[in-house]
């Protein structure tokens, strides 16, 4: 029987997501600006505090993906290793260390939002757009100064999102507020539903042989939208900071368990 | 703070599922038949047995559903209520009593996946059809003898099932293979992704309220295709046992932990 | 060579439109309303005028269709004959008789696209959904008075309407927008693409076997939204007259030229 | 009234085309290769002859393109400006000259489709995917020696189309199939339904101000399946020539017309 993912099978052929470890490689559009600290303190669970620095601090990211398993299998079928996702991530502080942590995300593939239940990632379905850039003809931006992109994020039918980036020069690095390991919590509600966890989990995880490509930053707006199911609006810019457009690859296979509580084994 | 799914912030209003419980009515077409009995055996984890009786039937249930909270909202907004879905169901033994189970289910909504997560439904996304019945004109089938239903599934954009459906009559009950209370289980694999489950759950989970419609019987073909990503043609049909058309109204709200095992709390 | 639609090949096979005549079995729900007149004058031809009375009446139109050829081979894949259309429908007066035309419409599926171009429907992609009715459980309304239905039409990652209709009563006939034959322009712009068409013709159509079914009658709300590419707010109601939920079923195989002008064989 | 696509308004604002020109940017993987002679010929029209040198070459060519109109507004809604698209290009003789012909091609996008009606693609919907290259991580092939691609065509939940193609050295340029001015034709079947066309035009076409980018050449595989409605098959391969990976950039403004037949103007 594989040991890992739905649904578990003696092959593991069928299995959502493969064995680890995973590989991704991506170009990203990360947008910083400063919302309401207290926005961003309502999106934090009780055990966990908002950053001692620029608490405020949000990242919108689009990301154009591909990934794959260590096979490769499925580069050589790409609807299985391309999708595209957006997310918006803040800094917290927990047991005195930070972190970065993601708050909403959204994708286009099942594999992508299942491995984000693995992660602690709270994926959801979306429509996920970002201009590519070009080497040739009129039909894109290109990767210099002057060069405009937009991004857009849809659920359900209603736009949730949209930015407009335009490059101004070259950038060391992209940002800072995706810049720490991830600070999650993995919940699995009880099946009796009845505001019970069978299980909550604080993670963290970082990937290894991380790159980074060519990067450059930027001026940009950022819409957000409002929906019956969203909450987006909650976190508008106040004050802008930064874009980037940067390029990323890295490998992932593991993360820390820091907290575990549990209900009683049966 | 929300106390049930991702992501959990203080409103709620973000969630991907709404509290229970959750309503739903569809329209489902359900094939019996027997499969190789290893083939069932394979699909079961170690603590589950065969069925002692008929052990090689299986269910291929395509569902046209609605589903809802109790406030009603996703019947305005009807893209948040409407999927459709697979499912191949089987029946075992745990602990000497017999139950069904889901062995494989495709969906094609977001918060229907999700649900499944919360449930042990191990649910992926597909695009997922079956003819519907008319009142009038020639458009589809009439629900009377001589209707002749189609119904396909897809994922990752090869076909995987197709059956055809033909009513000869009336019929009691849709069949018994999905007749029983679930058993399912519900593993979260350890962040350390080492081959551990932080949880690891026996689940039993049944409906209320359910009513049944009408409801018709009659004979069918159903064709398993292969896929690098699935494990449908290992339970091929040997012998077919009936086709079902039938109305279903279900309501959930919990299940019931059977057993339980945990990492330890840290 | 068939001598249909694209492409056209010996066989026929792959041609995206089956030949006639195509049978439609279909649940709609028809809103009627008053606009602007000028706004209904703006979106018709030089040729064409107002009706005589009631000329700012406007019809929104969802339906959920199932549609096949003659042979039915399109409902054993129902992938290829279910899909769902919004469309607005005003009427005018065309060399003094009063027609019924589509000023803008939206459906999910190639072959209706298509077919549209061959009818003179201005059809464009879109994501459409209306509640279904039920006929047990919570997850839908009823077909008798209070039943609430939720529509809503989307193109291009942004929603673009949304109505909410609650039955009151049963109905004679579904309202009086869309029931005359229709009048439609079919334009053919020069590949010169210079503003002169190839061909533009007037022509007119209905079906033939029409029937209807169930029939309600009820009070709605319908809201427009704006996008860069769409002009549906132009038609924004000024005075509601009523909504419909109507079963239909229709054959359709030709229509008649009533104007044709072409350029100059060459 | 805006004179060009549908629908036609008097702002021209929700026309599914926009006015001329139209630039194009795009990762091309171009496979050519030989089939039966007989199939081909097949695909032509009686006014078309077989070209004389190499008559049963065919190129099947994955893009992923973005494309805009002048202004450029769609890059900054990219929705609105990226789709993907597979097609077979064979060569033809019309009245003494050589062209390529596009016999089979299918779009992601509605934009897209209908701009294919206009110069005579006979596009349809699909759903196409190609590796894209990657310069860091591993998680996609990089534009060297040895970089392997796969591409893969799917419509109606069936695949159509699978390849995989590596790189093996760079080129001068992307074959030949693909290289003369396009010959289609424009048909639009009379509303009467009955055989005739109300117009019939032989077209060709050029784009102009076309770059060629980096171009790379290598080996590939290509596997075609059947479908109830498609005749890929018909044209598979019998011996392949070569495959390359190309970028390309080029604008669009019109075409010109060679013959044109009409029904008599009324």
């Amino acid at each position: 029987m594989n040991d890992f993912y739905y649904p578990r099978t003696r092959s593991g052929k069928s299995a959502i997501l493969p064995s680890v470890p995973w590989h991704y490689s991506g170009e990203l559009i990360t947008l910083e600006y400063r919302t309401d600290v207290d926005a961003v303190a309502a999106l934090l669970p009780a055990d966990v505090e908002l950053a001692d620095e620029d608490p405020g601090a949000v990242a919108a990211i689009w990301a154009d993906w591909q990934s794959c398993s260590t096979d490769f299998n499925e580069i050589m079928d790409p609807v299985r290793c391309q999708y595209k996702e957006m997310f918006i991530v803040i800094r917290c502080k927990y047991q005195d260390k930070h972190y970065s942590r993601c708050a909403f995300i959204w994708v286009d593939k099942d594999f992508a939002m299942l491995r984000g239940q693995h992660q602690g990632y709270p994926k959801k379905l979306g429509s996920i757009h970002q201009s590519r850039p070009v080497n040739l003809g009129k039909a894109g931006p290109r990767l210099e100064p002057g060069g405009k992109f937009g991004c857009t994020l849809a659920a359900y039918d209603r736009r949730l999102a949209e930015a407009r980036f335009t490059i101004t020069g070259s950038a060391a690095r992209p940002g800072f507020v995706n810049a720490l390991p991830m600070l999650h919590h993995r919940w699995y509600p009880a099946i009796e539903t009845n505001g019970t966890d069978s299980l909550e989990e604080v993670v963290t995880m970082s990937g290894y042989d991380g790159q980074m490509g060519r990067c450059y930053q930027g001026e940009f707006e950022l819409s957000l939208f409002d929906s019956p199911v969203e909450e987006l609006t909650s976190i508008a810019p106040r004050e802008l900071i930064a874009g980037y457009w940067h390029e990323v690859a890295v490998s992932w296979k593991q993360g820390t368990t820091l907290a575990r509580r549990t209900l009683e084994a049966l």
